[in-house]
């Protein structure tokens, strides 16, 4: 059952059509599987248009294997694995096909997907101590088949780095903007295109930086309108989101 | 010179084609303004796709109306004012046609777009202290010619509310939640819709809600993909963003 | 003395009965013993009706036996040990008969309590990373002879999951919320069930949560009515609460 | 349909013996009242055991009597508001039958309860500033047919006055504990008594206090078990859970 | 005396060719006026270069008119009152010679320096709402001599306002970047130029801004060297300090 | 030269009896110490009552055997060292004779101090983490010469542990009140005192403790007159405190 | 029964020479007055060695006088009462004789004591904006019979105004330090005294400064030994616990 | 291209005299590195004065030696390094010709400049625990050839410490002030010097100093004009900027 047979479906239930039993029914079989330690969310691929994602931190490499097992033999054909401990993936790696990248902490367990050719999204980071978190975000875009163009160490206080690649930035669909320090990154950024803007702020900084806070506001305050924020490091939720937008 | 023709011109600059001079000779007639008191940027229009909008608070009414002018004069048909108090709103319509909503505080000088088909974007909020944000986030959609459905006090706290609703949000193409007190609605929406959600914490609430920041630390750290979030009270921002996505 | 006695007792003083003296002289024996680094509550039993726990944090594992013994010894047949690491109950348990949950952190020395039957608490978390708290809170309340129901793994960004489980919630006499990141959980299942709900924020997320500051701002901003809180990863509180009214 | 019978017919959706779109159809029309500018919740009072209550900050007298009109049209005799200034209770008394209470902010619409003999609540404050916390707590609690016993003005700076009524303490079945400064209240109480103690922060103080803060860590690092908290200034919040609890 | 002759005599001090005691007697007559509810430091001018400044916020008309009176009657031809408020500067203007600027409010009393021309200082301001901001740094600058080129309005949201005026930051012997919500500019400007750059929050800004916490951090954790900041809405102490810059 | 000397001299010199020079050569000999990496305050003794005090802290073990030394050698005949880790009492024991406490980290070098009987320090601390902080505390004051009684785990949650101590209490000349957690302990001990009361807040807890935020604020806003608050974890400064002032 | 007789009789409670019953009875008649909304702590002169001080913001001028006039009639000759507005305490004095202080909002009710020749107290500020706070700090020692020096607007920024008062310091018994901004006063008096010095805090500033926070931590970290602090604004507290001291 | 000529050029771009385009082309060659983790900004010694400055924090040794051998080889005679670590030094070492200095992790790579006689910038610290921080802007300030003079361990709390330097000060024609714990050195040097003090707050301290916050709202809120602030623990920052005041 794709995205469109279900939601067509959920409509007949919103009208009356079709009783939420009987629709509840159709689609038990493939939502919901209950292991011991997880409730493994099998029909997020189908609701939320991707694959379920595994977040590694604070999971043993023992329980990344089964529910990636279990996923990759019911529901999908890869699975994303974020924050994903060197150590943890050559525990994976010996049970399940892993492809991993050390910069982004990023697993891709399974077939990996080898299209990135949809749309274009424009990673921007201020330094080259944003890689990181910039990696996650583009691994996680291009996981879902996105084109990503990386463009990285163009912070604001060299701004004709940033404007000697205009162009690169107005071609963008959408942009992801990732910044630490004062995170000044995302306002330049969302002042110069006209598509928007996902900022990251980053906890790379030290002192008054308080851990990512002071990018944090700096993105939340931003006098460029199209500029919305997700969590300190959260380069996943940002490529994610960018997916979204790009493939609409 | 539209967009296109701009894009246009400035890849040539880029490539080399144009000197950047020449480029800015062209464009430099229509796009700056300089007044005494503000340098107003006419050409937004062109290079973010949207008209000059005026953030009403801690301008005089005298200095907007003066902006007001000067700009339906020069450069656009309509002009958006956001936070607009009362009272000024009076000394504005004095001198310029406005149309005004106290929910909200937002004004519209000049001809106000009538046609407001383009998408689909739903505004939820969690309660009914919730909507004078939600009508700066809507009215500002709908400035912009953005079809919006609103979905108002269906908070987490009777979650029939929000599910029997559900069919209205799978409709969405960008959905925009907004909540104050501790902001779960953009985690409960984030999980049963597969488009972007852009989520507006309000200060609504006390004690440690702290102006919004309960809030604000909740949407940032939503356990659903596909949340990004705006400054506290920002529905002009969401809006913006919203209508950006929707016209995708 | 049991603590209908000691009530009765109390209360003859109160009304000048009794002299304070004379009350203290009979309820002295047993109350309070003096070791040189602490004052052991032996009568809290008494008091407050549960017995004495050790918060193993900060205390060396000699200390704890020395403590765990003379209570064994003196006023109970099992102590509760909470927060004790590893290789603090390898060397309990080299001296006295304990009981040890590596993911809790729980240690139970003496007879463990083999009835579980009273009442019904639900303990429900968002993800499995809270599974650590919810076993505390578990244990804690298992020890005190609480029938336990565990409904794991049930977050909001998922709210079918939550959905699909609501009989079991609405069976609770009481409900232990327990979640991180955003915190969303205790607000919409205090809208489902009509049962104290007891909110625990974990400190489990990143960047923005501040170590749990989201999800307990979260939860004291809780639209719902009936969700009272504690401490950030408090598991053992929140067990005992629920004890307390579950048995009422 | 009551409570018992609504829970019945949910559990028997859950076990598949009735569809949800039947349970839906038979409760459909008693449950959500549809207004221009909220949706009441009218089966709230099945749902959660308690009837709708308005909160009636931020709303205008008149959508508070229309809402109040509303519930007492169709599903109860009584509505609580609470956080209803004193203009706004003028305006509501012209239109509906109002008791209200200055000290608190509490209205409460339509045939009062006079039956208040349920149990024992003991409300205890640290000083007379925090009163009108306590207010709001004890006329909820008696709202709901709870017997309130206040103590007042027992704060720790003078231990005696609060030993000097030990008996009041341990009579009772739930404590409220009020506080603002530093919140010690809590603790103190906690540790003198063996029913569930609901602690509510209060913001009276100054300096340092920072508005509530100093009182509401304070009270979530309770070295005392038993103690839960709510928002600063939550009195109806603490009133509402005590009445649940006090209940059982 | 002078300030060289002051800077001689302390040497003399400090090798041991004359003692303390004889020093403090030749400069005690003109440096310190104990008046009954302020100790004037009229010999500030000597020690520090500049003549007494009064902070007019928190004093009365009064004791502004007295200390102002007793300084141009001994020390100074003239005296700078800053956060002075329309009502105090009429009171003042009543007694004594004052100009009086209702936007900064800077107020000078006595004789009002004329000549305007060491060197150059730059003061770029975000938006039009920090102008009140700016001209307390212009007027502060002037009131000692400076050269002030103002800036306004040159936001990072249109990058291309702030690079146009690139020759004029070009020439500044000092900038002052004033900028709220997220204080960007002072990165911007701060990567711009090679000169000393002074940046100063302002508490412009709703939401998430946190009066001023958002801008400040960010200026504090600039990307650029060569930036360095004072408080929230310091007008004066960066003209002071961008004074002593320019005048070496 | 001893105190009273000192003080004559100071007296002459601020009435112009002896200049400054003279005084400052007549007490140079004995008062300052260049070190290459320190300033060695040797006159503090006499200054302030008190010999020199090393901060162990950051400095190496090398550091502190010098400096000490030359103490030792010049001014004092013991040295007090706070926050001296193992390792480094260690090394310093192999060049100087020193008492060190494992528990306080504390390390007196040179002559110990026998005498400990000037008037009455109780120390009382709410749990027996807090032990740590209270002996840093007790051991400065018993190195000034102080009597000390210690009184530990005597925290609120057992009220009647503190109560059955009432008398120590009230033989006190001053108090000092330990506490981690909610901080309850100094409100409590101050209202049943009229000694005055030094708080020290220590950062024993968890969560929401925000590592002895909780405490101090609680302390800093405690109810009762007669308390000051220290710093978090200072122990040594609570201890010097009382010093002061229970030989008055 | 005066301050020595009530010591002697708890300590044959103490040691189980007397009965607690007993002693409370004796006791009992002059120590508690119940109102029907305050519990008058009559007792409090005896126990604290000072009479009950009443804290009148958040009380009605109504409820003072009520409070006052019964501590006048039973227990006391004067009251002292702090932060009373002018309203108000034009409202007190219609009934009972009052001095009043507007600077410092302090109310005496009844006789005022005209002795004020114990010990020595110096009261230093560091501007003249902190004038208030200190005021009601050496109003409130004076109302316990101490000898008051005020050493008014001695800040750091201007070290000789306070170098040249060294004379002053130098005799003090105790030092309240009072100064807002950076609270640098406390750590630069503190290290030029040998007594006590307690430090406060005050929400002089602006900006970063917020409510008095900058000050707070300034002073609770003060590198100079001697210095504990009370609240922010928390003249009363200074002048009261300075006078505990200074009586020693 | 010197300066001066780069200077001249960009007038003439913003006059209309040479096309941006030209102007580009000239300075291109010299002016951007595109490595491929890096955009090294080889024209920032034209732009600012100065040569680029490599943050060795979050960077491996190995990208260090890469970015360092390509400046010396196209751009500079020798690089700054800060935040080195003693194994990445030890790394880079073996490749490139390093000066290396333990204290303040600052590392010189190729020819180190012997000159330092420019000006005269004084720096002082309240401790020595502050060294580290000071000598990072010590090398900083020497590496751009000016004079430095060390003023160590001169804290407010032995306030003769620093006035016995008094003269040290006045000869300064810039002053950096660095100090942890209660950071009031700052206010004192700047009130007692005439000419532009940066003051650097530290981390030094525990508890209530948050990592350096009290530190930085004390220097941020200093009473003394003349000061500005830069981050905490930012050595380099404050000698970048000491050395841009002093070369003027």
């Amino acid at each position: 059952m794709n995205k469109d047979e279900l939601r067509q479906m959920l409509k007949k239930v919103s009208s009356g059509e079709m009783s939420v039993d009987e629709a509840v029914n159709r689609i038990k079989l493939s939502t919901f599987d209950e292991m011991d330690f997880a409730k493994i969310d099998t029909h997020r691929g189908v609701r939320q248009g991707e694959n379920e994602v595994i977040y590694g931190e604070g999971k043993t490499a023992e329980q990344i294997i089964k529910i990636t097992s279990h996923i990759l033999k019911n529901s999908a054909e890869s699975v994303l694995i974020t924050r994903l401990s060197e150590e943890k993936a050559k525990e994976v790696s010996k049970e399940i096909p892993l492809f991993y990248d050390k910069t982004s902490k990023i697993g891709i367990a399974g077939k990996r997907n080898e299209n990135k050719e949809i749309g274009n999204i424009v990673i921007a980071t201020g330094g080259t101590s944003d890689i990181p978190v910039a990696e996650e975000a583009a691994l996680t875009a291009e996981y879902y088949g996105n084109k990503v163009t990386r463009l990285y160490d163009v912070g604001v206080s060299g701004i004709h780095r940033l404007l000697e690649n205009a162009d690169v930035l107005i071609d963008a669909k959408v942009v992801i903007a990732i910044a630490g320090m004062e995170g000044a990154l995302a306002s330049v950024v969302g002042g110069m295109v006209d598509c928007p803007v996902i900022a990251v702020p980053t906890s790379v900084g030290y002192g008054s930086n308080f851990e990512g806070l002071s990018a944090l506001l700096s993105m939340l305050n931003s006098c460029a309108s199209g500029v919305s924020v997700v969590n300190i490091d959260n380069g996943f939720g940002a490529g994610y989101i960018a997916s979204m937008i790009n493939k609409m």
